[in-house]
């Protein structure tokens, strides 16, 4: 059986948690291997990853995600960033997480998976 | 002539008015006869069916939305509730209207129903 | 090579720098050749017209986004407007941008995109 295909798209910072929570929901409901899960992250959303390389209390929260995103991306789930946006909002390259993927335009990404087959659901 | 087919999303309780209006302008744009709209909740959105059950002041609104929410499964559109959201925001069973159904994950359901040929819009 | 077709679709008064960005960034990305953007604008995002006819503070951001919505209009992008928005709002017809166009109901021309194979991202 073909896997699921689904992109999730985030472009508001405080939408992580809600995200987060539906690709948790998701693996658990269909089974890791038996759905495709990408993550297009664009706007105001690549903020979080600025937190990533910091000390501060605001990283606490940004700790919290990340270490969620790590889980995730352990049973396959795709996280991918905006090129655009990561400039927009100077976040530096150094606080990337290594399981996320840089794009041009998260936009075009988000427009090509869809004509692949994938679902969009916008947490 | 085949049924236009629409998959509404909402998970934040505030969008429940836009939801509302959106899919009535579509009854009476399409006809109810020619059109086939899914409602899914999850996330936050679930937390208005709290209310549906008590009589304090804030479940005014409540009424009055699920008032409309009635009207419109009356003329064939389908309530879906995420149980996952149900548990997480701890609303009791016994508030459910009668006309809600309920699947274990409301992200799955977006996906499956996109698969089906539905149209995917956010309120 | 057939268009990339994208129906980007706002609800909300407070998305219009995202979506003008996000549309801005698919033509750069894509070449405006190449991509057919059709903008839905429903919902309270209407309301930012209303301004376009006055001289008041408020329409100074308004300015602003209608010089980038008609440089967009300029390279192909498609503006479509909700009527029962415009009612509900009270937006005023002689505040409407030439460049715009009015279809009965928003959430209507969303789905009949869809079906024509755009795209939904809603920035």
């Amino acid at each position: 059986m073909e896997r699921l295909k689904v992109l999730l798209h985030i472009n508001e910072a405080s939408r992580w948690p809600a995200l987060l929570t539906g690709a948790a929901n998701l693996v658990n409901d269909v089974g890791p291997e038996k759905i495709a899960i990408e993550v297009v992250a664009n706007g105001e959303a690549v903020t979080v990853f600025a937190n990533f390389g910091q000390g501060a209390a605001e990283a606490v929260s940004g700790a919290v995600l990340r270490g969620e995103m790590e889980r995730l991306a352990g049973v396959g789930v795709d996280f991918v960033l905006c090129r655009n946006a990561l400039a927009m909002y100077s976040v530096p390259g150094h606080c990337l997480p290594s399981f996320a993927r840089v794009v041009p335009a998260g936009i075009t990404e988000i427009i090509r998976k869809q004509l692949q087959g994938y679902a969009y659901v916008k947490p």
